[in-house]
């Protein structure tokens, strides 16, 4: 059987990528079963994902598209298909974003791996176990930080989510983490900014709300947005019910937004995000 | 064949309301085909709409309700279901939301009359003859609104639409006629308020776009929200594209609050709107 | 601190109920915090449902409701808000609708209690282990609801829910609990009746997949209608990603249906059900 | 200025497609600015959909092609993009399709020309003239299938759409311009073909209704759906109301489907499309 590989590439635009990239595949026997590129003509950038089916070995696969890369200057990546991975989850007190990810982790409809959680509170230490995951609760500051850089380093987390984590990273943590770090924003941004976004819906009478996934930055709720979904609500709705009533968005954007990344289909075009979804 | 009433109430939040009114409707041979209510939390009014079929004049109806309306301190309402308001439209250069009022009005789906429409341009005129309502245009200024003003208070408008009139009315204006104008944001309030949202939106790489029926008041953009809607974009879609889909959006989001407030569905509890769709 | 009352009833539509009805709680010192009417053209029957606070003892309350309730010969039920519903979920091997009603009544977002999931496998066992709540697997068959019928009646079960148990009941368990077995079929009703219908959805080739929460009967796949959810779909989805885009539509329909149920929000009209959502 | 062409390819899936279609492009100067494909588990073909900027003629990019085509035994079409697809319209009495498609094809948004509307009433004869568009109506039967070949054929059109037609067309009619008449339906396929769908919906009670673009194929409603849609409903819309609700619907469904099709993005896969949206 042969392996199936998901290749991601970003360059300059300029005419001839396809047909390079492709020669390339070609000549490792690669056969192309999804394609995605769009050239963005705010940054002038090509972006392509490709998923290719081959009985070459990677190294092949890799020496074929080095001369490539080098030629149109390229970023590339090649990963597995489905692969899973390595994600650390931050947690606070609500459950509904975790509960959301465990459950889907374990029915294999989110390619990832959870080797542990982690959380300024115990709260939700016995639902971590009971997906059998490791939990860590310890105070949010500066030796949370410390940890947590360690963890990421030794144990070569490749993504970490916020799931309603609540607390602020420093600018130093997210910098070095950049575009590896997906939060949870409980509004519709750019609206409603800032904490308790709900009770600010529920006063400005909107008529939607919603939930915004989105890479962390230092700039707080500014980051380049993945994902965005949101539910209808009226005038009977008291801010218990909208809170009760996000969460249901929260938990389904963030878990896309973990998936598509975890796929290699989220690329940063400047303060833009492109999906291929 | 009876009359059909449609009774709208607001006042203090208190016991027995409902009873005292349903009082005065059973003694005067009424019939409720419809009701809605609502107790606000925030400022502690109460709000009710009801439908009401009876033989009985509209005199006696409100000979009845007058002495309630006294007792419990009262503003109340009494229209005929189905009566056309009176209602002048205001444009500029779209034509998309005008053409959706107009079309849907003639096929009996809003219960509005048109006695004109008012613009800034003559680009629309062909379309507001096509179905047969005198339209005027010229320059935007103090002079415009003095005309608005005479048009509205001898033609006895009822309700003012701007369907994308992109002008901006002066707070005396708008305080005249608080709680009677209706304007068509095209953007996801309060999310990119101000000019070009659409730019805006793809800037900031929001996930999706929306448009917001509202108030106008002196406040640009901060009025009470009747309606929003929206609808996904990707990263694709180019600044020109967000404006089309958006179009599609704006009609349907101000037709369906034109619809409300003429049915009297639309009652104002503070910032907030109650609707009683 | 006053009682919060729910108050449903369904008679044969005529003038004069609501203030009936309106006078007896007032008589109890009633105050109406939440009400919705609907008569019906299809059946003449006059639906509604109050909500009401009031510091009288509930047989004050019933013993000024009952005269009323004969003189328009009306079914009347009157419970407290927010009291937990006995319910008993039935299960196979699916998580998901599981994993989602026991999260949420944990998390206190759905009036019920489970003081049982029943199954005729052993596979969901943990899951309702980890939420505290008794399991029981056995072979489906004659004997399952025998045992079925018994536990219903011993522990007082108010709502069955069969959360894609995947088995027919048959028509006499079902004729008699008529009006309290709620069911989850993974298709838009009536698209796509009977077993598979995410394979008939690939085959069909529809571009929105759907589930549909209904009360069963004996008729598969035709009962009442409580509410129906939809998610896009394009041609690149495998019949397998139907299936998991459609897992979570399943959860959410059938939630919002047993929430809606245990709230004394639905009510049956011949075939259709009302919604005082 | 370079031109702007659009490449559609079918063809059995096989390694090497892309890259030899991509060598053609570059051969001929070509810069793929858009692309799409999809390869078909349940038919084993591949589809390709390119946009491509050259300042190579026409025939250059065609003659480089070729080779390719039959190397791989391709269907291919080449057209400009933008070019306006001549479209016929076939209408009967209701005004808000035609209204939809009329107003977003002068508004640019629709990238066809509208030669001819042909309908089996008058009634919409003002609303055409009112584009500027001849209007013909004549009983429905064998002569106006007659005068309606003969009209496709002199006049080169590309697209009829059935904007409401509520005529059965003749099967040999339908064979001899297969995948190339789009009819709405105004039900969501496969739930309440045939006649008045909407008072199916209302008697079963569903939650949502819908509409179905589709090709029209002997089999009546069973054509390849191309778009789909809901909207929801609840139990106090009547019948009237379901209508009114589902005509916005069906307008935007249709809209969206003519746009896909006259931008080359529809292509058919056995009894299902390819959507390259």
């Amino acid at each position: 059987m042969n392996a199936h590989w998901v290749l991601t590439i970003i360059c300059k635009d300029q005419p001839g990528i396809v047909h390079a990239v492709t020669g390339a595949i070609v000549a490792a026997n690669g056969n192309i079963t999804e394609s995605s590129q769009f050239s963005s003509d705010d940054t002038g950038r090509f972006f392509m994902r490709l998923q290719i089916e081959s009985n070459s070995p990677r190294t092949h696969l890799e020496a074929n598209l080095r001369p490539v890369a080098e030629q149109y200057d390229m970023e590339f990546e090649l990963d597995e298909v489905g692969r899973k991975l390595k994600t650390l989850v931050l947690v606070s007190k609500s459950a509904h974003c975790l509960n959301d990810i465990l459950f889907r982790q374990r029915a294999g409809q989110l390619p990832i791996e959870i080797p542990a959680v982690f959380s300024n509170h115990a709260d939700l230490a016995s639902l971590a176990e009971f997906y059998g995951i490791p939990f860590e609760s310890q105070e949010f500051g500066a030796a949370f930080e410390h940890m947590l850089r360690d963890y990421i380093k030794s144990a070569g987390i490749e993504l970490i989510v916020l799931a309603r984590f609540m607390q602020i990273l420093s600018p130093e943590f997210v910098a070095e983490f950049a575009g590896r770090i997906i939060n949870i924003h409980h509004s519709f941004l750019p609206g409603f900014k800032g904490a308790n976004p709900y009770a600010q819906a529920h006063a400005r009478g909107v008529k939607l709300i919603g939930a915004t996934a989105h890479f962390v930055t230092a700039d707080l709720d500014e980051g380049p947005i993945i994902e965005q979904n949101v539910v209808r609500v009226d005038h009977g709705d008291s801010k218990a019910e909208l809170v009760s009533m996000g969460q249901d968005v929260e938990s389904k954007t963030l878990t896309q937004a973990i998936r598509w990344f975890a796929e290699h289909r989220v690329l940063l075009d400047g303060e833009r995000t492109i999906i291929f979804g």
